[in-house]
């Protein structure tokens, strides 16, 4: 079954979208944020929690799982997701933003990046081809194409080197797709990544030749790493302006809602970030009125749940006083509960940005999140 | 309302009994296993994964909750069941284990014991009164009488001051309830905690008092505190010889599935331990056919669950494989998955064998439960 975007409608005044895709595990409607299942779980949370919370597709890390438990043993125990019990859609990355950000000793070279796993220190090899065959091995609904990316701020000559590198890759992976596809493997969906950093001509011309290539959508890469927002956004205006209508538009490692919101104005369909799940473990959560600390002494007696406008399972049964209770005392159930809190949370606002592209107000929508989120005014401890 | 307790059924072979006691938070059922929150939660587990376990009781610490969040804030909050939102009954202890076992600091003195807290070293004071007002004002269902406590082996005369201290803070606390209740306060019912260590003549001297006490259940104090099995349980037999038929008997500390079937034969109807959850988060849990160390190399790729005779929310759902690789990757999850199966594999536990004592059949269950967990038949890898 080819993979296929449905663009459902377009915001008039902005870039903002509203579509829908189909996968071998259901649908999936987008604007679309994916938590983080790093290794195989999203921290604290089970599979049934995610759905709970209204989640349809998991991004899951290539880096992490071939290390461990390794793709041999993922497919022997029927793929990422029965091995997990996860029923959703799922997307993985190539593994070529980990293998460059947590090692120091990769060595980069024409074939493939030749790195040490930062478990044991072993050494491994990643190329284009084995990205594609790992993904099809944990058995992906969409996998990511290996790209080259370089650390900011990079000369220039190096962000042009990654660029041509990341084409030759892209398609190098696209040819080994093709390979499975013979053999009978390679069903998931392939999507290729823009490179180019925070340099508007390097970008284009990245995607002047990657947009050629038959993906089954396209990633914002490269962003998101220290540039700043509006650079960032700059440059996802940009992307999206060019990367074509009628396919998916994912923009890697976005999860601070403001920003979530800016760049699904700019016309991104998919994000994912471990910001709001890395953040509820560590007692701050992000609510519609802002960024709460749990811990604040001022919500030692505060009967309110986090967020008053939120009806996930905790923010419907737990107060804030109970919540820091449990992370002053280093109980494992407040990060859990943060955590249901934290993806309920971006679910119901990439929910809310889609009804509200849908009934043709995503303007007034995105104004009115913006302010409440500036306002902070739940935040203020309760009268009392 | 008087505390009631309605024994249902006595074995004719042995001494086990079942029978039911009502709360104001809903009927409890015996023999009873009291998970335990001891700062106002089951680590890691919600209060909906307790119920869903079938667990109708929970034990809370005294001497955690009074230093953090303290009795005012519990209280302020609405008592316990309201501050974590649990629906089920609650025990709480009196905080005369704690004060011993995790200060080296503490002076005991006819008034009380003056200890440090182990969280900021600041001076506290619990006397007999003290705890049943802090006790009352966390809202819990039973009370503990403020026990005092010997380290085991102690020469036969500290032994004997503990037993003669712990019968008149016994009848301290009973008289600040009925204080209490002049106040309107106070409803909770209390439990008196015969002492003795393993010297059988002083915990018959102990109870020869303290049974004639108007205490709605007798704890059995002192024991599983180094003992061994077989000592232990000899005073088990000995304490419920002597302990009136028509109230509930507590034994406290207790949890291996062995000991809680063992003691259940010998007239036990409630009992309380962290070992259960404790292990379980530490990767080690309790099946019908032994303790499963959950990261074994065996189970990398074993389909079964942990329990193939469980039917929890985890062995319902979850292989042994992928429980494996979440305790080896430190992934919160596993913690979760285990801990919701150790809590279920008690509550079944008792609920087994309350149904043998009921049906008649209790000697029958015991043997074929001893056997079983001797057997290790399923800890073996399965045959791939």
């Amino acid at each position: 079954m080819p993979f296929s975007f449905k663009l459902q409608a377009e915001d008039a005044a902005t870039g903002a979208r509203a579509g829908c895709f189909a996968t071998p595990h259901g649908e999936v409607l987008t604007p679309a944020f994916m938590p983080v299942g790093t290794v195989g779980s999203v921290k604290s949370l089970s599979p049934d929690d995610l759905t709970a919370a209204g989640c349809d597709i998991l991004l899951c890390n290539t880096y992490h799982l071939m290390l461990r438990p390794g793709v041999d043993t993922v497919r022997k125990m029927g793929g990422m997701h029965r091995f997990m019990g996860w029923d959703g859609a799922m997307l993985t990355d190539s593994g070529g933003f980990q293998v460059m950000s947590l090692n120091e000793l990769n060595r980069v070279r024409e074939e493939g990046v030749e790195f040490r796993s930062h478990l044991d220190g072993s050494r491994h090899m990643l190329s284009p081809e084995e990205a594609i065959r790992v993904q099809d091995g944990l058995g992906t609904d969409i996998a990511m194409s290996f790209d080259h990316l370089v650390r900011l701020p990079a000369p220039p000559a190096d962000v042009r080197e990654a660029v041509d590198r990341t084409v030759r890759w892209a398609r190098r992976g696209l040819e080994e797709r093709t390979r499975l596809r013979e053999d009978g493997r390679g069903h998931m969906a392939l999507f290729g990544i823009n490179q180019g950093g925070t340099d508007a001509a390097e970008r284009a011309r990245c995607f002047s030749e990657l947009g050629a290539l038959p993906f089954d959508g396209f990633a914002l890469g490269g962003l998101w790493v220290g540039e700043g927002r509006s650079l960032g956004l700059e440059m996802v205006e940009r992307d999206c302006g060019e990367f074509p209508r009628e396919k998916p538009r994912y923009l890697m490692g976005v999860g601070h809602p403001v920003d979530v919101i800016e760049a699904i104005a700019r016309g991104v369909d998919m994000m994912d970030c471990v910001l709001p799940t890395r953040n509820a473990r560590r007692g701050t959560v992000f609510i519609d009125s802002g960024r709460l600390v749990v811990r604040n002494a001022a919500y030692a007696h505060d009967e309110r749940p986090l967020d008053p406008e939120c009806d996930c399972a905790t923010c419907r049964k737990y107060t804030r006083a109970y919540l820091r209770h449990l992370f002053i005392s280093g109980e494992l159930l407040g990060m859990r509960l943060a955590s249901v809190h934290a993806v309920h949370h971006m679910m119901s606002l990439v929910r809310r940005a889609r009804a509200a592209v849908l009934d043709g107000r995503f303007s007034a929508f995105r104004s009115g999140f913006l302010e409440k989120f500036a306002s902070r005014e739940t935040l203020a401890a309760a009268a009392s």
